[in-house]
């Protein structure tokens, strides 16, 4: 038997085995020093109450004959979807109970959706990026198109007429630079899509973090989008949800291919190759949507914007070019002194002990620029950003 | 772009549509009848004690920032992963634990693995199956060879040696047929996929049902099994998880194929595309697997274990050829006077009200046989029998 070839291309990410090698070593050397952790992209404020009162109830139903939930529908509840869809109509966005799938989170629907389309697809793929649509696309033979997000297009690169493609990678605000797209830049996005018989695969994992009022949070918010778009989004950042797993993937009943349904292909896909999430919790999701979940989650989300703001108003003050912030947990900033990412990042360990992510690691793009993330707690967010006005 | 195309190959399978269907059309004509259902392959009773506290404890550290549990290990928490590697050893295996890998339950796992072999595997699949099997390497453009599963094979087939296979399923005990196969027999087959340079894909998720001390529940008891076979197991029908998802599938270092570590392949695969199970529902899955947990669900597996012996003994008495039930929640029998399996289907529910499932639905050779399961109550099972004995 012959194993995928396509594995075999896949290079290893060394980025985050590297950053913890360096910080062993300096603890090693120093270990009296406060190190301060601002590379981190997951959550630690706690599930709020609402959640946790939904999953225990949930738990208790499953104790009790009566109550107890064996296979459940495998594109989830319907309290569920009927919770996402509210949601989103908040936002002006219509969407039938069956264009939503639940899922276990983000990654596994990014990664699997490429099942339902044929191998040697044309991908276009924004650098830098998140390592995960590269390696899925690898992993399945596809030919990948990378796209430059750059300084001079404040990391949001729009459509080049020249490429033909076929699917389209796009996550606003973005992991890593914090960019996000505005209306009329997603339109483009979208007509070119339309325009190229292409499907926009649209990652909206921080759109919790948008404050700004006339930002999209979908792309189902723009003109035409439900011909082209798949949007797959996450209660990891939004509820802390990142060791408790759920997501969601839409898919408009319009959106065709080969005169093929894509959302009936999907619904075969994880019919056949998935069996649902939890009910129980399926059951803390719910929570997360009804007026106090919403309410104590904000307070969460709150408190990770105000370290972006700490972070931001620092960058404006040492007069350091930087895109997300506002609209994102991340802070993607272009390093000193034309600095190279890693150079940045021994500096910053060494000299003033506060960890961040050397850009490089996301690209070739990502070369000369830094991320920092707003997850941590004020008081170390603080610290890190007065210790690093003592050397910039 | 291109859909792919293999979908389009794939057929409907209306068995259990259709059963329902006429389930409805009779309870319309027939409102006040007492309709017993056997064809249900979901457990009923709730989750143990044991895992309602494990779960329980689980919600209560998610809502405290010093014990709240963000993105947790891929492949699973290791005090679930020793939990199942002492579990294991009870058998006599022994597994390490990077060969252990924690997923959301068998059918993701079942049909994920196939990302790591390349396309057009030969693959033996025995007929009747479980569905899954097939739509599975449908999808993926793989050729299936159908081996028959027969009366005369004691629905338990042996390899034969003019197929040259890639991949193999066995499913063991078997869903639908509930035979199980013996350690000569599953040595048979480690020795063909051996000599054969294929690999087993092994489902041991009825492996709690076995009460015969001489049956292996696992593949990796066989010789030569760790150079052959990949295990996929699941808490569904052990510990009454087809509501709570949870399931692990087990990948020997041996294993290789074209000089590369299936293992790693698998690692990666996960790593990319899947984001581990939910904290709170790996401290449910570990809580199965402590003293009081396995009490617990012994009592439960009791309960359905008795049902399956109250429908052999009926059926031995009416003398009733048939597989299962001793070591499976599955009594597989032969319809009697030679009738088909939907003639016999039709005759249960009309002329004793008692839903089974036709063997026709599960293959070609399950034509002419019948399914019935033990996952309903004492007194619906009984009254079912004693009804049966007064038409056959």
């Amino acid at each position: 038997m012959k194993v995928n070839q396509n594995y075999s291309k896949l290079k290893e990410n060394y980025l985050f085995s590297t950053i913890s090698n360096k910080v062993s070593e300096f603890k090693q050397s120093n270990p009296n020093e406060n190190i301060i952790y601002m590379g981190i992209g997951d959550v630690t404020k706690p599930l709020c109450n609402a959640v946790i009162d939904g999953l225990k109830k949930a738990v208790c139903e499953m104790s009790c004959e009566e109550t107890f939930k064996g296979y459940g529908p495998y594109q989830g509840y319907d309290f569920l979807r009927q919770a996402v869809s509210d949601y989103y109509a908040e936002h002006g966005v219509k969407l039938q109970l069956d264009e939503i799938f639940i899922s276990d989170g983000a990654k596994s629907d990014c990664g699997n959706i490429l099942d339902i389309f044929g191998n040697n697809q044309n991908v276009i793929i924004p650098d830098p990026v998140y390592p995960v649509y590269v390696d899925t696309n690898i992993m399945n033979g596809n030919n990948i198109n990378f796209i430059n997000a750059t300084e001079q297009n404040g990391f949001l690169p729009l459509p080049d007429k020249n490429i033909k493609a076929d699917i389209i990678y796009i996550c606003s605000p973005n992991n890593p630079t914090g960019a996000a797209y505005n209306n009329v830049q997603l339109k483009e996005w979208v007509d070119y899509a339309n325009e190229n018989n292409a499907i926009i695969l649209y990652d909206s994992a921080y759109e919790a973090f948008i404050t700004d009022q006339d930002l999209p949070r979908s792309i189902f918010e723009i003109e035409n989008s439900r011909t082209c778009a798949i949007e797959i989004c996450s209660l990891s950042k939004t509820a802390g949800f990142t060791g408790t797993r759920c997501g969601f993937t839409i898919i408009p009943k319009e959106l065709k291919r080969d005169s093929v349904s894509i959302n009936s292909m999907w619904l075969r896909r994880q019919t056949t190759k998935f069996n649902g999430v939890a009910y129980i919790i399926q059951c803390g999701a719910a929570a997360v949507f009804t007026k106090s979940g919403r309410k104590q989650i904000n307070e969460a989300l709150s408190y990770y914007k105000t370290n972006a703001n700490i972070i931001g108003e620092c960058m404006d003050e040492m007069g350091i070019w930087y895109t997300g912030g506002e609209n994102s947990p991340y802070i993607w900033l272009k390093c000193p002194n034309n600095m190279d990412s890693w150079k940045f990042f021994d500096l910053l360990l060494n000299k003033i002990h506060v960890v961040g992510t050397p850009g490089a690691g996301f690209g070739k793009n990502g070369e000369g620029f830094f991320r920092l993330t707003a997850f941590g707690n004020h008081e170390d967010t603080i610290e890190a950003m007065k210790r690093l006005k003592t050397i910039i």
